[in-house]
């Protein structure tokens, strides 16, 4: 064709890719796309004829509203909602009844079961909310092109409270957040309600999640004045609908800034009396009301021990404040003092151990999943399996504080299925290995626990696709999946994302799904390999290996890896800190052999010799430099593997994870580059063939952090 | 009907709010949508067959693009894009050429002229920047349903740089932002492009917005480093075909943080050299970068004082670097000291009165509107018309830092007009009133200045909708159109946003354009009446006139309202400050005298008795008590007003505005009560009938406010 044609045939397609086409990925795994298969759209369709709900709750509003949304963008075809089928088949059916399930398999409250009965797709709960997981579950079948003509889900969540910890702040900004500012618009509120506030209720609800912490850890005290709380119940009221209820950070000072009290101390009775008529103002404008949860103690906030009190006496003085409704009280476990010659990982063991049996039933312990504090690579928390009479909480972190931000593709799943699936031998000596995982801890099975919870510190923000790197929607997703039911496999959680999400292309599909597999192992090799933790200065971005400045010991990077002549590595066994103590014999026994523990473990227990031989035949310099070479050669192959997708995923969401590949790429060759340079002034030996050694030197790697330091 | 079909349409209604429909304000003023009248329609069409452009540089491209996009939209028809008409009729034709107009007009640079000819559209103009604009104003033409039977439009800018200002920090936050986080993704620049940088481009480009200083004035030195050079350039990139050139704000001692040397003093050789070297950096990555903003000695800022050098000083050795390259040094004159004797109305005028005619000819003095800090209403700055020598830039402020943030409904151009249109009698005694207004100063036609400027403080940021409230888009939309052409009115601008933004119905347009020419008004008199000023504390939301401790007396609210028991107000007379022999002659002599002194500047400039009867035949306090319980009352009469154009207005932006008005209500009853009851203390004088005492007291009011200081 002639020029003339070509110009236009350029602009015309510019148009075509600015408009329509493009996904700006707000829809997260709700899409809702037409599916492209017309015979499949036929036979979904003639189960699909209408929509009957028993009656008209709320929830069950949402349930149908989601199921018609859904069928008319997967279908094509509006379907009625109905209130009585009169009999009529060739329909969906939510049935919300405590009459036991037909094969008499059993749902708890939140359960529910999907049958096909007398041509009819029957979705049966023991309540409302039941119905609506019912409802997400049926729909995110046809999503993933699941036959429905035998179709037969019974599934109940494993957890009680399934939450996200939203680190917001009342300014707009979001601790640890990187997709933009805060959702919560506090200044608007409760006046003007932003419908992304539906939408956000909507993609938890699809997942199980059923409440929400709105407010950063590190609380500001505005959240218990009636100005705030009017704005929260604004929040609540957008939530209820979809079964989830809003809980709050509580500024443990608070009887004293907002109060006016002399002090916050729990056992004084004026304390008590302002906490348990906060609690009753509280349940006054949000009727449902989740409950509270406490960093107290924690760096530098403020808490009962500052009036010689235990965690117990502030936890059970809320709890008693709590008790006339039904709502929990959550205190963190994440608490370590400024002791150099202390071993920050023996923390929270040494602190909450001992007042096992001493918290009111209402309260729950929030324990991060490692010792220390969401690194790329912990073992698990010391305390899960030593508390028999306190429910432990499991405290995840979905935004990528330590995992590259928004920049670096991390899929957390199999992240958080390592310390689920952790044995902790609690069952003690011979019981069968996965008997005591701490799955089982935190699901209640093992000890019995009366409340269980999950929570995972949200990744999201007001990014229009809600978390910055189109791929940390699927850890917000595999987060709410593994909540619900964490005998998922990482595998099929993305396997079932991608296909909602990205493509139905079986060949896109497996290489995605590969990626992400093998996304967070890439990770640790060019950041933290073999048990290296920790590399941070205050920005948690660019690497500091070297950094050994600040206010406190447990601050800097050179109290976590302990690089020396010698060799490198964190002594935890009896010879050193003897943080291994804190967990059980078989534990102790796998880790304490720097012969025989893991290597993704090794230097976290273990100082080890530059020279020593590991178990893969090499020195331990030659293991750490082809650790962090391949890691960071393994981002070329993600590179490559994400082009071969291009024809069959969105052009927008194709270039920008193009695009954050390419700088994963050039930050994960700087990681390798700071470490192999700086490890290399004390290991003084040269990188290992065939790796060549980095072109620029430590100096030019540590101008380059500087930077980002700058004020 | 019966139950089950309501039940259906309510959850189908339900369906369709939340979907196609619902507008989310995206779009801006570009929203295209199908123009209804198909008469019209159709008669556009006979006149749009073609769009012929003569190159294919890529601003042309971008032209030409912008017009398919928009008459697909407006249309529903796809216009080809051809190069050369070929003789034919009945298209659009961009014809940049140096040729005089055909109606021997003249056209600036950046000019054009839309004319009809042989039955053809031609836009004319002497550069493809002046075709771009041509092509919005032809579209805009269009959105608001003119005829273009006999078009003949012939517009020239007035000012050359005209610039929005973006106070955003590298970490994503804004200062005085209001509507969420920085556009900008610093940490995944350069690799990964946002599309709205490009929908950010177009905006601007369709007001005539030709520069953007991307990062805040308390600057980061971080810009002054490759690796952020590197990401500044790929938004310039994205900028360029848009016409649009990129600024950086300057952080003075970057060659000590970045360059490693002793000293930032601008005579030091090295320093010199450092910014030499610097500025050529900068333009290897920026080719066509705009120039270097500057605040220096300025809140803290470090600066040329630093070393006993003048603003010029400084200015000039910044304007030496850049003076191979085709940019410009812009330095702001927004400084005052923290002097408790000093009046901060005079210390602009002081510092740099004295260095007129001292500056580099690539320097532009960029000075705020008002002589302290975008109030609500202030006297124009009367640096305006006293630096001949000097170009001076206006600086407006489009975020509404104390214009109540994103809840309040103010419409910025009477205010921007306000002070454009002020009169300096700078041509002295006698001069025609109008002959020296600020806005001639301005563009440059009264001093002949060589160069001119109109910067705007942006208000935009992550929010979907850009602005935060959906009415602060018309103040983006209104500093653009003012600082093409300040001769526009501010009806004239309203009227046009309205039909291009919200609805073409004639009586809503009435309405809401009338809403926003006194919602200025209503503001400053429920906020700051007869020339009261600052009333704020650290978080300019909340009112705080007792505000009386602070590290600088002039950052307290007593500083600047002065109420004791005689009276209120600034003596900014020869008895008091004598910030008043500032200004010319004419000027003083219509302010000085408290009898003749128009109300709106009454209080800035004298201290009034409060039974002082005023022009209103009022005493000072039953003036001001009107003043703060009418403003307050008239957010009610807005309430309605906006509640009658709902039907003719999107749902989703109706519910919106409608949520940020009972906001603003309530807040300005607050304001109200902040005031009189404070107030009130002094005066010692009953509300006035009809008017009721507030039912809240003081300390109720000081509680409420309280809450937005608590961490």
């Amino acid at each position: 064709m002639n020029y003339k044609q070509a110009s236009f045939w350029i602009i015309t397609l510019l148009c075509i890719a600015t408009s329509s086409q493009a996904d700006d990925g707000y829809r997260l795994w709700l899409k809702y796309d037409l599916i492209k298969d017309a015979a499949k759209r036929d036979s979904y369709a003639r189960s699909a004829q209408f929509i009957a709900v028993s009656s008209n709750g709320p929830i069950l509003k949402s349930a149908a509203e989601e199921l018609q949304t859904g069928l008319q963008g997967l279908l094509g075809k509006s379907v009625p909602v109905i209130t009585n089928s009169n009999g009529k088949t060739g329909g969906i059916t939510l049935s919300v009844t405590d009459a036991p399930t037909a094969d008499g398999q059993s749902l708890n409250n939140e359960g529910y079961q999907i049958a096909k009965r007398q041509n009819t797709i029957v979705i049966t709960s023991k309540s409302d909310a039941g119905a609506l997981y019912g409802a997400f579950a049926f729909l995110r079948h046809l999503q993933t092109l699941q036959s429905i003509d035998a179709i037969s889900v019974t599934s109940s969540p494993k957890v009680k409270y399934r939450m996200l910890n939203h680190w917001d702040n009342v300014n707009g900004t979001i601790e640890r957040g990187y997709a933009g500012g805060s959702l919560w618009k506090w200044y608007e509120l409760p006046e003007t309600i932003d419908p992304r506030y539906k939408d956000y209720a909507r993609a938890n609800a699809s997942l199980g999640i059923n409440g929400t912490v709105v407010n950063n850890v590190n609380a500001s005290a505005r959240f218990m004045t009636n100005e705030y709380l009017q704005k929260v119940a604004a929040l609540a009221k957008v939530f209820r609908p979809y079964g989830i209820r809003v809980y709050l950070s509580v500024y443990w000072a608070a009887p004293k800034t907002v109060g006016g009290l002399k002090t916050a101390d729990p056992l004084d009775p004026e304390v008590r009396k302002w906490w348990t008529d906060k609690v009753k103002e509280i349940y006054q404008a949000i009727p449902d009301f989740g409950g509270l949860l406490v960093k107290a103690n924690s760096e530098g906030e403020p808490g009962p021990q500052d009036y010689n009190r235990t965690h117990a006496d502030g936890a059970n003085m809320l709890a008693e404040a709590m008790k006339p409704y039904d709502g929990v009280v959550i205190w963190r476990a994440f608490v370590y003092k400024a002791d150099p010659k202390a071993d920050r990982f023996k923390a929270a063991y040494e602190e909450f151990t001992p007042l096992d049996g001493q918290f009111n039933k209402k309260v729950i312990v929030q324990v991060k999943n490692g010792p220390i504090d969401f690194q790329p690579r912990e073992p698990f928390s010391p305390l899960f399996g030593n508390m028999l009479q306190t429910p432990l909480g499991m405290e995840f972190q979905i935004t990528q504080e330590y995992l590259g931000f928004a920049t670096h593709w991390v899929y957390e799943a199999p992240l958080f299925k390592e310390c689920l699936d952790s044995d902790t031998y609690v069952k003690g000596k011979g019981s069968p290995s996965g008997a005591a995982t701490v799955a089982k801890v935190v699901d209640g099975s093992l000890h019995g626990y009366p409340i269980t919870a999950m929570a995972g510190v949200a990744n999201t923000g007001s990014d229009r696709n809600w978390t910055g790197h189109p791929m940390a929607q699927a850890n917000w997703y595999a987060f709410g999946r593994l909540a619900w039911d964490h005998t998922l496999s990482a595998e099929a959680i993305a396997n079932e994302w991608v296909n909602m999400t990205l493509t139905h292309e079986p060949q896109a599909v497996k290489r995605i799904t590969d990626l992400m597999l093998r996304s967070r192992d890439i990770y640790v090799d060019y950041n933290t390999p073999l048990g290296l933790s920790r590399p941070w200065a205050g920005v948690h971005f660019a690497p500091e290996p070297w950094q050994s400045k600040s206010p406190r010991p447990d601050w800097t990077a050179v109290y976590y890896h302990r690089a020396d002549s010698a060799g490198v590595g964190f002594d935890r066994t009896a010879t050193g800190s003897n943080a291994l103590a804190q967990y059980r014999p078989e534990v102790q026994r796998q880790w304490s052999n720097a012969e025989t523990c893991p290597l993704p473990y090794l230097l976290w227990f273990h100082h080890v010799p530059w020279t020593k031989k590991v178990s893969t035949g090499r020195t331990l310099w030659d293991e750490l430099c082809t650790r962090f070479y391949t890691g960071a050669d393994s981002v070329t192959w993600m590179q490559q593997q994400w082009a071969q997708v291009k024809p069959v995923v969105d052009p927008e969401i194709h270039a920008d994870v193009t695009g954050r590949l390419a700088n994963q790429h050039k930050e994960a060759l700087w990681w390798r580059d700071a470490w192999v340079l700086y490890l290399q002034e004390y290991a003084k030996q040269p990188i290992p063939a065939p790796f060549k050694k980095p072109e620029r030197t430590l100096d030019d790697v540590k101008k380059l952090v500087e930077i980002y330091q700058m004020r």
